[in-house]
């Protein structure tokens, strides 16, 4: 049906009435009082969002931008890096590394599985001369419905002490518990297509005082991306270039929305999103693509066997109006994946397990018992 | 009054109705099949506005970071670049030229006078070696509202034979006649909020086959401006990061109006705006900042003697509901800035300067006969 799609791709996701009209307003002057006040709300509530006193500065950019943004501005030609590497963005993070001529290092896992703390434990405790200048981790891999231990990775990274830690949290702000402040993270990228509940558009860089010591000296040349100058603006609440007016009087309604419900809930929501659709998928027979202890509260990836991944696709968006991804890079057509991040309900779950159900049998496959999969969801949600 | 600001600056600029309801449709996946569709259509769309066969890449960035990428793609770490500046967005670009380590030579002229010709011609000329890489020009001044003859400093480069062209044509695109093709320009830099009618968030560079080639062989490091990745996406109507999907289908929706109104009448409708817009601060007896045959179709820069540009726009704006510009840098406080650019229609000049006739008299200003300034502007409308 026309206008009935309901997205559970992993981004953009879907934006609240409320967000949607606040996009449709007029655009207003970006040098006004006005538009000042409103920097300075919302600068606000994104500290506010990433538990955090440092400051996080506002880009027009895709995450993409963001996280080069976060790189580029703290490290020189030469660098020695760390790089994460267990999925698509993993290792778009070492590309812009070596387009940049950091010396970059991958600490790999299999697309699917967790990267192993030991590893940069290792790696960082071997470096007694502190050559390794950045760890760069990617905390909620969309590509493949992975979370990594950020907590743990970080404790070694805070133990080598001079490295930076850089993190992509596209998909796990506004999703997960990423206390930056707590945990002493240096540069937090993520994008506003995601946990924000805004459409794509305006990229997020969480700056520490450690991070800016750094900028001091780092030499990638940079301009449009160079966050002293965002940060210098942020100050007297404008930017250094023209902002997406009406994408950051979106941000602003979408960050009132969030601080009504409460960082708490919002975790504890997309935790139980997250358990509901594993279990689902578990009673449905089909397998999930990231272990148990492992999975993103912001997505959760399948493979299924005896079905094939595309004709899921296929049937869910025509038949019922539900986007779901596919796989990228050499996981497409094995795997699909269900976002269920941001503005998602309880609801959107059943319904997506529902759909999910009838497209199986639409396509023939019997290996589960009809209901099972929006009974096991249901379960979930009663118990917790 | 509450939502009755009239939007008088240089960008943002006003936006239709239509093109906000677009803006405000649920965002659909930018991976999806139908916005493959949406954009195949605009990128022929965009072509046309830009009078090319050229590629037209759309990138999540300010009018700034499409220039830079516009720069940074195409040249190398030492590379001679004659930078045009008789503005702040002239400086902006040698600022980047010296960020990223060219050689930059600036050929200056008076903020509020067109550049000359004769100065890059001579500099051309002498270069014998072929060392200059690049010129680059901004076509209209947003900052002094002089728009410089791009037409012929354009036919020196060409002279040249091995400098690329490389155009800031933020605030021409969409309101003055740029024949990309016809006249050879290499690399074409715009901004969404300006002549596209929609607000800012979406930078625009095209890119000729001359630009190509150099891209093989330019060293500066890049990724996320990395216009090659566009090139090879949008060949398959896509693009490599996730694009400000909102945004693009109110490009759809703008770019379709721009057809409908045709390019010789949008550029007609400008001239007339500009015209009328001058005639009337004449007949107002406030000096213009360009002079006659230097202005530009895009907005008009008012520097006026008796009566303090701020408190103009102060008044304009509380009394009228009327936002203008001010001046930036060393003419802050010096010049007031009147934007006609984009959807704008000859009622509102009038508007503007029949409530600038109304502030003046609020400020105690008799320098004019009341009604001057719209019988002016008047005039130019019934004659042209």
């Amino acid at each position: 049906m026309d206008d009935k799609l309901m997205l559970m791709i992993p981004g953009p996701t879907p934006v609240p009435e409320q967000v949607l009209l606040s996009l449709a307003k007029h655009p207003i002057g970006h040098r006004s009082g006005e538009f000042s006040k409103i920097m300075a709300e919302v600068s606000q509530n994104l500290k506010w969002l990433h538990q955090t006193q440092n400051d996080v500065l506002i880009l027009t950019v895709s995450g993409t931008g963001a996280m080069e943004a976060g790189m580029i501005n703290f490290l020189s030609p030469g660098d020695r890096v760390l790089v994460g590497c267990n999925g698509k963005f993993g290792d778009r993070w070492a590309e812009i590394g070596e387009a940049f001529n950091l010396n970059v290092e991958k600490i790999t896992a299999e697309w699917g599985q967790p990267l192993d703390p030991e590893q940069f434990r290792e790696k960082l405790e071997a470096d007694t001369e502190k050559q390794i200048k950045a760890v760069i981790i990617t905390h909620s891999e969309t590509s493949t419905g992975v979370i990594n231990d950020l907590e743990t990775i970080n404790r070694h990274v805070k133990a080598h002490g001079e490295a930076l830690i850089i993190v992509d949290t596209v998909t796990s702000l506004g999703a997960v518990n990423v206390p930056v402040d707590e945990w002493g993270l240096d540069v937090v990228g993520s994008g506003s297509q995601k946990g924000y509940m805004i459409p794509p558009g305006l990229g997020f860089v969480a700056v520490s005082p450690k991070a800016w010591e750094a900028y001091k000296t780092a030499k990638l040349p940079r301009f449009y991306l160079d966050l002293g100058k965002y940060r210098k603006d942020a100050a007297k609440n404008t930017t250094p270039f023209t902002p997406p007016v009406n994408l950051i009087v979106a941000l602003q309604t979408a960050l009132r929305m969030m601080k009504a419900e409460g960082l708490e809930a919002i975790f504890k929501r997309h935790e139980r999103l997250m358990n509901a659709t594993r279990e689902a998928m578990k009673a449905l027979g089909l397998p999930l693509f990231a272990p148990d202890g492992a999975g993103s509260p912001a997505i959760t990836a399948v493979a299924p066997t005896h079905v094939e991944a595309e004709k899921i696709r296929g049937v869910m968006k025509k038949h019922f109006d539900i986007a779901l991804a596919g796989g990228q890079d050499h996981l497409s057509g094995k795997i699909f994946r269900i976002g269920h991040l941001g503005f998602v309900s309880e609801r959107d779950i059943l319904a997506a397990v529902a759909s999910l159900e009838a497209t199986l049998r639409e396509l023939g496959y019997e290996g589960f018992t009809p209901g099972a999969g929006v009974s096991a969801a249901a379960r979930v949600f009663a118990q917790t």
